[in-house]
C-alpha cells in the first residue's frame, strides 16, 4: 500500500479528505502545524511547519511519500483574495514539491480555483480545455502561476501531477464568515441574515463531495486541471432560501439588504465533463441534501456552545 | 541618492549592468556568493547566499535598497532550458522579492525571456502587448510565472515592477559553450567551427546594450514586460560569416555541418516600440562593431592564457 503524505489536513477541506482516504484504504501521513490533528483512524500525524524548508525536507525524506494530496494555504475569509500571504505560500508549495519528487513521489494533487480563469468572459460552463484563464486577484494568480510551473516540473522530472480546481464549497465546519455558514448561524440564533441581490449563479459542493473528488482524483491516473465542482448553478437567494426553509425562519432573511459587489460575474458553474467522464466522480448530495446537513451541524454546534 | 541593491552582478550581465549604473552615478550594492566580486568604483560588495534566506533578509533589511534589479539565475549553458534548478530560482526570487517590499523598496526590474513567447506562432517581431506568451520550456515557464506573480504581488503590495524580456545575447565574457563565444573561440585557435543551416534570424543585442537598456528601465517608470532588443533579425549565417571575416579565417567556417534542431522557429526577432518609446532606449553598438569588439576580447583573452 502506498503512502500519501496530506498538506492542510486539520482544515475545512482537509478533514473530509483524511477521512476519504483512510476509506480508500491508503496509508496517511498528515502534517499538522498550529491546528491540532484530528484522530481518524488510520492517520498519522506529524507536526511540520511548511514555513521551515528544513523541517520540511527531513519529513519528506524520512517518509518518503509516493503521492502527495497538498492543500495548505492561506485561507482567512475576506483576506485571503489578495493577501501577500498567498506569495509565500507559492514558494513553500514549490519547495514541497521538490522534496517530494527528491525523495521519488511517484503522484501528487494540489488544489487550484475557478479564480483561475478570466470572469469577465465566464457564462458558458467553465472549460478546463477551452476556457480561457485570467485570474484578477492575487490569490488567482497565485494558484495559476503554481500550476503553470508545478505542470512542467512534474513532466521534466517524471512524476504525476494533477490540479484540482475547487468552485464554491460548504459544509460543517465552514469558516463563519463565508456565506452559508454565516446564514445559517445568524438564523439559528434568531438574528436577520442580510444578503445582496442573490441573483449571482455560483456552482456549489458539499465539502464531503470535494472530498470524495480529491481521492477518486488521486486514484485515477488523470493530469493537469479538472474542475472540482457539481456543473450545476445555484443561484444564491435559492442557497439562501433554502437554508431559512430549512432552519424554519424565513422571516429573518433579508435578500437584497446588502449591495452587490462591482464587477461581480452573473454566472460561475463549472465545466464538469473531466471529473464525470475521465475521474469518474459523480456527487453524491444533492444542494437540498448539503444544506440540510450543514443546517443540522451548526445547530449542533450553536446548541453545544450554551 | 537612492540605493540599488543588484543579484547577479559578477555574471555576464550582470558585469556590464554594475558598470552602467555606476556610469549613472547610483549607490550600487551588489550580492555575489560563488563568483568573486569583481572591482567597479561605486560597487559595494556583499556574500550573500540567496538560497539562504535567512542572510538574504538579514542584508536586505540592512540596506533597504529603494532599487532592486535582480539578474541571478540557473544559466549553465546547454543545461538552464530544462533544468529542475529553474524552480529554486522562482522560490528565491519571490523571498527576494518580498524582503525587498518589507525594507521599502520603491522599484524592481527583473530579467525574463523571449522564451515566454509562444515560438510557434513567432514569425512576426514579438510584441509584449499583442504577442501570445506560451512557453515550451522550464526556463520558459519559470520566468513567464515569476513575471505573472511579482507584477501582480508589486501592484497589490505598492511598488513599481519592470520585467526586461530579454532575446539573444554576446559579447566579451560569454559563457563559452554559446554561439558567438565558441565560433570566435575555435576559429581563433584555428579549429574549424562547425554549424547548422545558419538559415534561422533571431535578434542580437551586445551585452554593453543589454546593460545600458537595463540601466534605462530602471530610471524610466515604465512598468510590466519590455522587450530588451535590437529589433533586427540577424539570419546566423551572416552571424558566423561576420566573425570569420572579423577573425580573418573564414575557410574554417562549416555551415551546414550540424543539422537543424527539429521545432526551431525560423525566425525570433524582438518589437522595440516600448524600449524606444517609452523607455527611450537605442542600442549604440551595430552587429559589425560588436562582434568586432567580441573577436578582440577573445583574441587577448586567449594569447593571455598562452
Amino acid at each position: 500500500l502506498s503512502a500519501v503524505l496530506v498538506t492542510g489536513g486539520s482544515g475545512f477541506i482537509g478533514v473530509p479528505v483524511l477521512r476519504e482516504l483512510a476509506r480508500r484504504e491508503h496509508v496517511v501521513h498528515a502534517l499538522h502545524c498550529r491546528s491540532a490533528p484530528v484522530d481518524i483512524s488510520g492517520v498519522r500525524w506529524h507536526r511540520v511547519d511548511l514555513a521551515a524548508p528544513a523541517e520540511l525536507d527531513a519529513i519528506v525524506a524520512e517518509l518518503r511519500p509516493q503521492e502527495l494530496i497538498h492543500l495548505a494555504w492561506y485561507v482567512k475569509h475576506g483576506r485571503f483574495w489578495d493577501a501577500p500571504e498567498n506569495v509565500p505560500w507559492v514558494e513553500r508549495s514549490l519547495h514541497l514539491m521538490r522534496a517530494f519528487a527528491r525523495a521519488g513521489g511517484r503522484r501528487a494533487v494540489m488544489l487550484g480555483t475557478c479564480a483561475e480563469y478570466d470572469w469577465s468572459a465566464a457564462d458558458a460552463p467553465l472549460s478546463e480545455r477551452s476556457s480561457p484563464l485570467g485570474p484578477a486577484t492575487l490569490y488567482g494568480v497565485a494558484k495559476d502561476a503554481l500550476r503553470r510551473l508545478a505542470s512542467k516540473y512534474a513532466e521534466q522530472v517524471g512524476f504525476e501531477f494533477a490540479w484540482g480546481r475547487l468552485f464554491f464549497l460548504y459544509g460543517p465546519n465552514e469558516a463563519p464568515g463565508r456565506l452559508v455558514a454565516s446564514v445559517a448561524s445568524s438564523l439559528l440564533r434568531g438574528e436577520p441574515a442580510e444578503t445582496s441581490s442573490g441573483t449571482q449563479r455560483r456552482d456549489f459542493l458539499h465539502v464531503d463531495d470535494v472530498a470524495r473528488a480529491v481521492g477518486a482524483l488521486l486514484d485515477s491516473s488523470v493530469q493537469g486541471p479538472v474542475n472540482i465542482a457539481s456543473g450545476e448553478d445555484q443561484k444564491l437567494a435559492d442557497v439562501v432560501e433554502c437554508i431559512a426553509q430549512t432552519v424554519g425562519r424565513p422571516e429573518l432573511l433579508r435578500i437584497g439588504a446588502l449591495a452587490d459587489r462591482p464587477g461581480e460575474p452573473p454566472r460561475l458553474v463549472g465545466d464538469t465533463r473531466r471529473l464525470r467522464e475521465e475521474v469518474e466522480f459523480r456527487p453524491a448530495k444533492d444542494l437540498h441534501t448539503g444544506i440540510a446537513e450543514t443546517v443540522g451541524w451548526w445547530r449542533d454546534k450553536l446548541s453545544d456552545s450554551k
